[in-house]
């Protein structure tokens, strides 16, 4: 290895995922320079990798040549293992003493059911680590320039799930809450979402990007948002 | 390089940090492990590595031996550069053709002022690109397994910040929206929030572990945590 190697030093103390352990943890929203140097020292340490189908092939390829990819996603609409299958089937993995990785799109605990994941493996006593990513609703944000968060624009930053059991859900008092809101799943409801939480409909700006969908609240109209221009940053789309 | 080397694919498509452009990174929480590829692949580049306070050594020791390390970091209470002189640095560097990175804690878009920066930076026509990093509310969650959202339990999560110009801000609309409350830079006015937002004491978890603090609502009392045994993860603290 040279001396110049950028990358010696975090090989070097990359941390070490153990046989019979499972690590629980977020790819960030696709694109693998995204990604955390936990995940990948997971990915390429990992036996078995259980991903879900909103972890990016570019991401999958970082694994171990000699790793298994097993896929336990969910997609809206289609049927998919239950979340119940998933959780024993880490639990059997990790009994069997393999080095197990669950890679789940986004950060795990942020909509990505890892805390039922995480919940079944300690009931099981299998050792796991939770290893947080990058949330795809605030990297959707900044991959169009614009800051989450801005003095003098808004105080806080609400992440909500558009998609969920309880469609019964009453979103005015987030919408009062008079702060930005970030929908995630959301494009299936987002004109019911908008309606029942009296969201201006030209407030919303919304996206089929990966699977986030970013809504702004009615106190945060065009013309508050940051006016950066996309063209300085656009070269570096890739 | 062996073909053995995990790295390796990932060091062959590390984006170009041109000189006379700044990158304006997440450093995320602290632990270099949560740093992302491309926040590793502006280190290895920079020239100059302009970072705040919140940069955790590791990471800053990630950068190229060559790189000029300079601090334009902000801390509560103490005198620090102005927002203005940081972004005029950052042009001025960009101008003498230097490869810049602005490094930041946790992501420079939540709390982290990149919103101002990179305002001027358009403004300047210096060509940027944002990388977002690890957001340290989230990932102080993780650190203790409370999952940010957990199905049955929470809908959406707010991150706030609780210092700001806006010491009069109303925090009674947030509470009522009746969602977890994640606070950032918090310590000074915990207090004062949790009167005014009537967030009940003890469902307050707060924490000086990094810039991170973090307050449960009242909805999300003690009792109704994610209740993950933190021995099984303990081992993997560093």
């Amino acid at each position: 290895m040279s001396s110049g190697d950028p990358l010696a030093p975090v090989r070097a103390r990359f941390p070490v995922l153990a046989p019979g352990h499972v690590w629980l943890a977020g790819a960030g929203p696709g694109d693998p320079g995204l990604l955390t140097l936990d995940a990948l020292a997971g990915l390429s340490q990992a036996e078995v990798v259980v991903h879900d189908a909103l972890v990016d092939k570019r991401v999958l390829a970082l694994a171990s040549p000699q790793a298994r990819l097993e896929f336990a996603g969910k997609r809206g609409g289609r049927p998919s293992a239950t979340q119940a299958d998933i959780s024993q089937r880490l639990i059997e993995l990790a009994r069997a003493d393999r080095k197990v990785l669950r890679l789940k799109g986004g950060d795990p605990f942020v909509f990505g059911r890892g805390g039922e994941e995480v919940l079944a493996l300690a009931a099981a006593g299998v050792p796991f680590r939770v290893i947080p990513g990058v949330t795809a609703g605030l990297a959707a944000l900044a991959a169009a320039s614009i800051p989450a968060t801005l003095r003098g624009v808004n105080r806080a930053i609400i992440l909500a799930a558009g998609h969920g059991e309880d469609e019964e859900f009453d979103w005015a008092p987030l919408a009062r809450a008079g702060q930005p809101i970030v929908l995630y799943m959301v494009m299936r409801n987002l004109e019911r979402i908008s309606v029942a939480g009296k969201l201006t409909h030209n407030s919303f700006m919304a996206t089929k990007r990966r699977a986030a969908a970013i809504g702004i609240a009615e106190k945060f109209p065009n013309e508050r948002r940051c006016p950066v221009s996309r063209k300085n940053s656009r070269r570096y789309r890739r």
